[in-house]
């Protein structure tokens, strides 16, 4: 009598039978999953393919499809819109983006390597323009390649590397090119014969203490457990936390402050498994924020206060960055200010409300009922550098950078329970570059991998998040831990498991 | 041939002979082994506690010997100081210290049981005063009882529960009452017939997987691993992981920030353990820290302001809490504003030093570099309200809330990297009211028990400590853990164990 779970492997000598044999097991069919099928089915290896859902894309499928790609001079976008992207400059930002979280050989290894990634994208048919779009959009609303996806032009991130654009969008009209994206990836997979398995629910690791590895893993498909040998590696790509309230409350109560996970099914069920195996979790509290509070474009230039009226971020960086600082505020909210010149209805989506009006700051500060002299005070210096050009508090740059000194003025609420705040979990597996599922000794695990937010990745560091980061991380990962898993033998398992 | 490690436990059927055979096995000789200790062995349990030092304290030796107690309509210090405190209150002020992570359970029944806890204190021979010592100080100087020695009377604790003090000290001449507090524990371990087994560290568990339980620990004694069988339970009480670079770098890095760990062998060791046989750690990211900035006392009077001249949390709450908050800034160091009447010189310790001068805030703005019109606007503010006395921006409150406008003025820098910011780490294995260490499915290890650092225990959260929390989790919490420990009965155990 078995008693396992996802927090409990299965012994191999309690599996009764094996009702699949492949080379490689993947669990997820997400942009992760998918790459990882199509280089392991590539080197010639069986593959299966298990997806929660009856089909593809998981929370890849809700993205923008857009990866963040650059180093060796540039791509192709890049190069055609006279930006010249060094790899010391690329890696440079990745490090400084994975903050206090970094992995730094990840960062290297794709600072290296991102060029020919995205040759690889194209080559399973992912089609680019080409094109360059300017300015500060959180996704291109047409079919352009080449945005401005985090915050490489601003402060500290502009001193710390050569700015360039670097989101790679893929050619897709409007917004949400993650579908499309996984179906191109999808059907590149079902050629190489990679099964898929779809309606299919991960509940296990089978592991061999003997030899000391994973040697399969169960599968739910139609109420029954059914129990699947892979002989070289099993692959995990199941995603995120961020749908289980259970595990966010134990390691990332933080995101109990804001109101709308985006996710699938990103219930941690893959780094649980891992874990059940002695795989180590590591920055489990750090996430990903925001509100798309730069739409309509020219609320780009607004000026976000905190409920003490006090400035806290240079507003030019990433929509992400800023958004995750607002959370760290305290109180309940934080005030996104506009005047006259730049005020728009905002989006419906955000749901932000104006909060406060007036002819001055002043009014909008009584408005607002806060302290007198406080909101009123930082716009008068802000506007005072602003006229100068610079911002020497936050650093601020042009042409971002501009005065908010037009009245009437607007407040609008970015209230953390009821505006728009989607988040996503970036903690998980301990991952090599290579995809193998590190344990707390920091040795591999033989048999495991893992890729994408089931793993701490490029996207390390919520504060340093950039559009297409985690695109990037799990399908290059993706396709590392599906060529390692292809890799490994039976025998060279050598290793106990906790 | 075995591979057991920290990451690794033992099989019981790989154990070759029982070196040493007891009811329960305790690792760790501070304040939480200690008291697991006695209630065990006074249950008439044969007990044997490991230390890996030569002799006992751990991190409970190098604290102040404070406990945080209250409820139940106060103490005999509280209520002969005229504090009355309800039960209500004191739950709720911990649960409002808890912040995100917090255990409503722990904080509940520790409110409940907090006065009987220190009855049982004293019956072990614990030594108070029973006086009150008002004012603000980190630790009596002289040997009094009572202090405030966390937010009580700050906002927003103030408006959440009636503010008490609750920090109960030792009787003991100044600081360090931490050694004679576990003195006096260790004389009534032995007393009560504990074995105390010294210089033994912890190599790995043993655990009996038919049964699906922990049966015992292997401890490295003169380089020889001793296989200790616990036929009822092992208690973890080894501490956090403030002395593990690499620990930290993985769960807790935004502790590089600071230069100061406190503590003894903490390296983690316990939290490893308990994770090897399928324990969860839960908010491992969470860190307390202080700078002992209010000493000498008038300090406490001062503004805090960080590189963009802004104040960001009032000043009148816990010491710890306001470093906490500070090291939160951007930038490298925040500023402690003072003026004539309250400048003395900083004590060493502290490794503050005076940064900027002059004969108005605008002069000590221009000293250091600011942007003219930040830390002069701040301060006027700040003027203007404490004369009115009120602090509407950040809730201080009299008599630490004083004008600061008594020239000349000067700046104290508290720099990240240089000034004494000790810390040590709080988050650990989850565990149940009764020292039960859960798995990540929520449901005990049998056999496996924890209490003080190697735990997440009431001083869960780094913005919410107060003095005395985490020696009243170890002790408290240590109880229940040795009790539980010692009422585990071998047969019970039916639990798989990852």
């Amino acid at each position: 009598m078995s008693g396992y779970s996802l927090h409990q492997p299965c012994p191999v000598d309690e599996v009764p039978a094996w009702d699949y044999e492949t080379d490689v097991a993947i669990v997820g069919f997400g942009a992760a999953g998918a790459c990882a099928s199509i280089e392991a089915a590539g080197t010639g290896a069986d593959v299966l393919l298990f997806e929660r859902n009856s089909g593809s894309g998981g929370a890849s499928g809700l993205s923008g499809g857009e990866i963040y790609v650059g180093g060796s001079g540039g791509s192709d976008a890049q190069r055609a819109a006279g930006f010249e992207d060094k790899t010391e400059d690329f890696a440079a930002y990745l490090k400084a983006a994975g903050g206090p979280c970094v992995d730094e050989a990840k960062c290297d290894l794709y600072a290296h390597e991102s060029l020919k990634h995205f040759d690889w994208l194209k080559a399973q048919g992912v089609p680019y323009r080409g094109n360059y779009l300017p300015g500060k959009v959180i996704e291109p609303t047409d079919d352009s390649t080449l945005i401005w996806s985090g915050s490489e032009a601003a402060y500290p991130f502009c001193e710390i590397a050569k700015p360039a654009p670097r989101g790679h969008v893929i050619q897709h009209m409007g917004w949400g090119g993650g579908r499309p994206f996984v179906d191109i990836l999808e059907r590149r997979a079902r050629e190489l014969g990679v099964e898929v398995i779809p309606d299919a629910r991960a509940v296990a690791l089978i592991e061999d203490k003997d030899e000391g590895c994973v040697v399969g893993v169960i599968m739910r498909i139609d109420n029954v457990d059914r129990y699947v040998r892979a002989r070289s590696g099993v692959v995990l790509a199941t995603g995120g936390f961020v749908m289980s309230e259970e595990m966010r409350r134990r390691y990332c109560p933080e995101t109990f402050r804001i109101n709308s996970p985006i996710g699938d099914k990103d219930d941690g069920s893959g780094i649980l498994l891992g874990m059940s195996v002695g795989g180590d979790a590591i920055h489990m509290d750090q996430f990903f924020t925001t509100c798309p509070w730069t739409m309509p474009e020219p609320h780009a230039h607004g000026v976000f206060v905190n409920q003490a009226g006090q400035r806290f971020i240079n507003e030019d960086c990433y929509h992400g960055r800023v958004s995750r600082y607002a959370v760290d505020q305290l109180g309940d909210r934080v005030y996104l200010l506009l005047d006259q010149a730049h005020f728009l209805q905002p989006i419906d989506l955000a749901a932000m409300s104006i909060a406060g009006t007036g002819d001055s700051w002043e009014e909008v500060e009584a408005e607002l009922e806060m302290v007198p002299g406080t909101l009123s005070a930082t716009m008068s210096l802000y506007n005072e550098h602003a006229r100068e050009g610079r911002d020497p508090l936050f650093g601020k740059r042009a042409p971002i950078l501009t005065p908010l000194d037009q009245g009437p003025f607007v407040a609008l609420e970015l209230n953390f329970a009821t505006t728009y705040f989607s988040f996503f979990t970036l903690g998980g597996l301990h991952t090599s570059v290579d995809g193998e599922v590190r344990g707390r000794d920091g040795a591999p695990i033989p048999g495991l991998f893992a890729a994408g937010r089931c793993t701490s990745g490029l996207p390390a560091w919520g504060h340093g998040y950039s559009s297409g980061m985690s695109l990037a991380d799990c399908t290059f990962f993706g396709r590392r831990a599906g060529l390692s898993a292809a890799a490994a033998k039976a025998g060279t398992k050598a290793r106990q498991i906790a």
